[in-house]
């Protein structure tokens, strides 16, 4: 018995539903989990079903046969079966984010497979390679950044990644880039976006004297750090934290909040809504 | 067009989903909001369906018509519409709890209808009476206990009640009455359970120094402070706060713990399942 | 036996405690509570002490008798007494915020005296005066603004008002009154900032699709929402939440954030240390 | 110029900060940090100072020097430079909280020296070898246990430990080698103290429909689950955790509440007040 997803999303109408479990029923599937939510004010209604299969079915067929039904309704639609998808993940010198994803993904909670990381410096070769995955060090100059991007896909390309996770990696991507990794690459912000876009945002944290710090983890997109929201966590913090005291803390909200939307994308559990995301948890 | 929730459980088996949806889509319904959860552990799965009938259908028409699905599927279900519970409020001397859910009545964000509030003391009467509210007095002594639960049981026939909220009701219901109000009556208590039952919980965790404090609103039982848990809030507090001002910081986390547990019940939003509880938020 | 506080702030250097307790004990003070602060990155340091003296002093004396050790330190320092101060609370049409602060007054947990209410509506007139309040009708349009300040200015002054309280009160003040009530009025901003400046917080939120949505209570300052910030309170969400569905989540945290603020500051807890606040909590 | 830590406790009387401030500053030391907390309701008061000495000052020295002042108080008290202190991490099967302690020792977050890891089991040895450090196997069996607890006192002793962190350690202490650990072993429980102690506390945690999970660190007391707590730790859920995704949940909790006990402890930050703490952050 096999095991898959199903996600779509469509304009609102009365009988979408039906449609969907009618299809499942009179292919012999069965519901496990099911979420769906009607966003009103864009007319837009999501779904995420699960659903196990008696038959020798594969997503190529349920993708083919599906395909009366989502026309009938305008439905984008994507059908996964529980292979699980593979991590590249990109960082700089900062390991905590790499350290988490790391012991979730070996202790079998990270949902998804890291196939290997990257990096635009040595510092964290040997935690990759204690974990037993290939490191490829990328040095980015202003000179060398094009070519740098162009390893990263090729990378991408070579080692069959599905999704791009920027554990910390400090470097920012061109708008070329950031447009061929569309809902493939998820970054993490160490602020509670929308405050304190861009550089040193923990200074930022400090000089406004806010009373929490944050971190966000958001799809890459051609705008710095406004791309779409998957997940968002924050830290208690006060007037003692100085800037360094704040990344301190800042980190084990980045590390949570990262590793959810890793998980929670792979598992098929993230929609795009426009510039905002619905997350069936 | 009305509006109605469905929400039932029954033994989980393939096609319970599609039976739902055929039928409503076979009766002019379109749905609005749709939570499913399958408990792997007890086989048992939980439905929470909103939808829009085109016609003039009634909750009796309904119950009626859908009879015959749920016999093959052996569901317990039940179907409302819009109409607001109506609540009976009980209080002792605290008024945290009330004043809470006076706001959010007046302000159209609890989801239900406060009827009266009854109390065995006279000290609320004022804030009862200044919401315009009946405010009725049972004074409860150790000879007069089984007397002042017969009026309360007379209040919830005479007013057509719902639901009872103990809001920080200090009186221990006898057993008969929980039996009788059973999935009827909410009660916060005031402290993290499983810690702390019974009495002077604020005192019992100063004693044991924790550093969060809580409270949890459940379903009353005849087993004190053991019923099905519909929600919890805790607030963090450290070695300065005195039993004392435990409690006032307490306070906090009982209003946002009962009137959310209240709302989400009244929304029927929250299943029984054993002495656990199904909560589609 | 009377009960002092005394907070203050100067340059770090050596002896500045031992000063203040040598101070105290001379004059027969016995410290109760005692809270520093040294902040490196500005070379301040930040001080309070609560202390109990045995001999009839007051407020004068006290500061007569500091000011040579004052002097020695360049220090701003400021004693107080148990004198509750005396709060105008200054609302618009929305009322979780008064209700929730006449709820802490009433049960003596605001350690501040309300001496009364003002308004640019009507709306909240009856819950001002259910709490015995006097209410103070102040209309606003672009041509009376000026004259509306005045009033509030004039009510500040004939009450004896020691701290402005804009509990959601929809006005921008212009910058000659901000800078009047400088360090003497807090306001309760609805978003977590420095996200979600100005108007309709709520609605950028939903836009922006964070996971999160937060308040801020803050010292009043002429650029607007930029004010030292005291104290924020944060409320998880997600995508089901519509604009008014996060207005009604975000209001708990806004009356958590603002009666917290306010205590803290009536209790000579918060200290001004440039655009940031230390918080003795 | 050194930097020391003075913690003390003795009971409440004037004039105590005044002494110990007097004390410092005759002996050219410079305040840097001061805390106090005055425990009315138990007549004690509990003062932690960090200051710097210009002279070549030892903690020998100013332990020799304090001792008639506090005996005039009755203080208990301890001095303590910066050396930091010495960890014996003992483990079991589950490495999260190792994977995290040993993340923050090595990225300097951890304020403190671990010296070499434990367990009853070998899993865990890939990890603490890959940090570079000894890794000591003791097997436990009811046979054994007691030449098992002599082995980790000797353990402590060769490696002039100062702190036995108890990482997921699934063995129970015996009374006595509690006894001769006391303060100096911290334990993280994996529930929210008191709930749910003792064995299995995610599957008490599911049986009980408890809306958020939390863990627990404690000092190490014969009584089991008993000890003072230091942290504490919460995490939400909902009614679509399985025990096992409460015990994934859980682990972050876990991770989050030890490393901050261990680390205020190893700052001097937690002062034991009987069965409770005082935690200076």
């Amino acid at each position: 018995m096999t095991q898959f997803t199903l996600t779509l999303h469509c304009p609102e109408r009365s009988g979408i539903v039906h449609a969907v479990t009618t299809f499942l029923v009179s292919n012999g599937c069965d519901i496990v989990e099911h979420q769906q939510f009607d966003d009103d004010v864009h007319g837009e209604l999501f779904l995420r079903t699960e659903f196990t299969c008696a038959g020798p079915a594969t997503v190529d067929d349920l993708t083919r046969e599906f395909d009366l039904v989502a026309r009938d309704y305008a439905m984008r639609y994507r059908f996964s079966d529980r292979t699980p998808d593979r991590l590249l993940v990109m960082v700089s010198k900062a390991g905590h984010c790499l350290n988490d994803l790391l012991f979730r993904w070996r202790a079998g909670a990270l949902g998804a497979e890291i196939a290997l990381v990257a990096s635009n410096h040595e510092d964290l070769r040997p935690m990759a390679e204690a974990a037993g995955l290939p490191f490829v060090h990328i040095p980015v100059t202003p000179e060398t950044k094009a070519e740098a991007e162009q390893r990263l896909l090729d990378l991408v390309r070579e080692h069959d990644i599905d999704l791009v996770v920027l554990a910390r990696y400090m470097q920012v991507l061109s708008d070329e880039l950031c447009q061929k990794l569309q809902g493939r690459a998820i970054n993490i912000h160490h602020s509670f976006l929308p405050g304190f876009k861009g550089a040193k945002p923990y200074a930022q944290a400090y000089d406004r004297g806010v009373k929490y710090v944050g971190a966000t983890a958001h799809y890459v997109t051609p705008e710095l750090d406004e791309g779409p929201i998957i997940e968002q966590e924050v830290q208690r913090v006060d007037h003692t934290h100085s800037p360094r005291a704040l990344a301190t803390v800042g980190r084990d909200a980045e590390a949570l909040a990262l590793s959810r939307a890793v998980r929670w994308h792979c598992e098929r559990r993230v929609l795009l809504n426009g510039n905002r995301t619905v997350v069936f948890r």
